[in-house]
């Protein structure tokens, strides 16, 4: 099949061997495929990505330093059933899967040499782990369950009770997704802050009541954080020294989730921390549950996910959709469509 | 009065100003104070101390290179009230009180100039926050109430539902006061980690279910921490890198309380807590509710304290008992007696 491969950040198209479906797995077309910015993070920190992925022992992450095609937000078609593969599904279904193959050991899909990801033509997906695209949703949106359902699951973490006021530091994909899920819950208000207009631009459309450039005003210093709200934070961002900064500038007693993925080794101040009695909540993907209740969610048109799409490419242009999205005034989310 | 001072590092005995009460507050003798780390942090890291203190805005932390009289846990003896001061107390009453001295700012008793703390012969309180010493209780299990106060709180903190396994690291005197307060609240079971062999005595002494000395066993590795329970883990000592050991080897959604205090700047590596979805809640003193429940189980015998004390000083054996506490072999608490 035809795919992207990524090696140590370098990115082109090949032909390499058709994956082959084992017992209770799916083969299928990729149809739409999002880049995410793990995978930004696996091209440019291959390193950090793969030393970290093991010290952490986590399935979704980078364990390779060989070429692998990336890509774990699709929908797909589905081709052919391996042996022993239940005929829950059949060839023309979309579906969309969390992107992990059980076999020997749980293999992210899109992260290993044996499970090929969305930015080829062809993957094997674990039927267990598969739902049918609801008929009539677009492609592209139920593209978007993945990140959406990091999300859903992040504002399932946070625990809320309804009475809190939210400031999204961030306004990538991931912290779109996160608004979305708020606004879906009745939070608010909610602040979301990013330095990009383009991104804040999408925040309002999506709904958040507070737009902040943190160049020209603190995020905290709005009025709506300053009422005596419980204040919840998403560090939707993810680089070094971001959650010593909101250590430092969130009020007494918030509550941060941490959904932005830092690879690198951070560093903070635990006093400044201790002295307000700040709590983090680290969160990573998603529940099957809350993956098939997000699909459902977009399906419905609950989820409205189309303003996150800002670009489409084909196989060969991978890489320069990879350099593209460094600059946030220009994207959001670009999807692969390898057959395209 | 006669003082033991501070200043840098630098221990001494001198004579400074008596202490005067202004409206609202009132002079006591100092009767016992109990050396706390904060002390031994505020001697031998000055600087950081009294730098981050500035930064996070604390009121208990110290804010001045000046020389200062330590001292924040003590039990005291009423001489006399300021203008204007209800009669509450009288003279001779034995009270424990909050170190905090609300002037134009809230001062911290024994962290500033204007307020000195319980290593001097004479201090100022406020009567909106001190508390009678129910009659027939020893001073010296009086003088606890501070550092039971911060165990109970951290405790309090971390919400506990009854189905957790505990683990305290470090078992000097917030980890055994984290211990006590776990005890009486029926959580079980209780795995504490500690090099020393004293301090896991005392654990042991104090109703620790396991003590373990990780240089010959993980205390994550024992079989009651291996059992489905919910893991709460309490980190007590404070040091840097130790939160970042704690993601390593804690169990997948641990709940993390830091009550240790760490006035460096800490490095940690985010993955490792995000794919575990670890949380961790900072924590910091306690209400003035928590701090007169405290009291009254101190009093009541239900918190049984007297085994933390394992040393009493004069005021010109301050300097002296400093550096015995590096020691973890010799002392759990000391207290001060500048009337001995």
């Amino acid at each position: 099949m035809k795919a992207a491969l990524m090696e140590k950040g370098r990115i082109w198209v090949d032909d390499v061997p058709d994956p082959v479906p084992l017992a209770g797995e799916l083969l299928v077309k990729s149809r739409a495929c999002g880049i995410c910015g793990s995978d930004l993070h696996a091209a440019r920190y291959t390193e950090e990505f793969v030393e970290t992925s093991r010290e952490a022992g986590g399935a979704f992450k980078l364990t390779t330093y060989a070429p692998v095609v990336l890509g774990h937000e699709f929908c797909a078609e589905v081709l052919d059933r391996g042996p022993d593969t239940p005929a829950t599904f059949k060839p023309g279904d979309l579906v969309c899967s969390i992107p992990g193959l059980p076999r020997d050991q749980l293999l992210g899909v899109g992260y290993s040499e044996e499970a090929p990801g969305g930015f080829g033509e062809y993957m094997v997906l674990s039927a267990a782990l598969t739902i049918a695209v609801p008929g009539g949703t677009p492609i592209e949106h139920a593209a978007l369950t993945e990140p959406m359902a990091v999300g859903l699951h992040a504002v399932n973490k946070a625990a809320l009770t309804g009475r809190e006021a939210a400031l999204i530091i961030g306004c990538g994909p991931v912290g779109l997704a996160v608004l979305i899920s708020l606004k879906h819950c009745g939070i608010g208000p909610i602040i979301a802050a990013d330095f990009s207009t383009t991104r804040r631009r999408l925040a309002e459309q999506l709904g958040a009541d507070v737009c902040v450039d943190p160049s020209e005003q603190s995020p905290y210093d709005t009025a709506d954080l300053k009422r005596p709200h419980d204040v919840v934070i998403f560090e939707c961002v993810g680089v070094p020294g971001m959650l010593d900064q909101v250590f430092l500038s969130a009020p007494r007693n918030a509550r941060i989730v941490v959904v932005g993925v830092c690879l690198q080794m951070d560093h903070a101040r635990p006093l400044i921390a201790i002295n307000k009695e700040l709590s983090v909540q680290y969160v990573l993907g998603y529940s099957l549950e809350e993956f098939a209740e997000t699909l459902r969610l977009i399906a419905d048109g609950e989820y409205h996910v189309a303003p996150l799409i800002t670009g489409r490419v084909p196989l060969d242009g991978v890489a320069a959709a990879f350099d593209e999205l460094a600059d946030p005034e220009r994207h959001a989310k670009i999807l692969v469509e390898p057959w395209a």
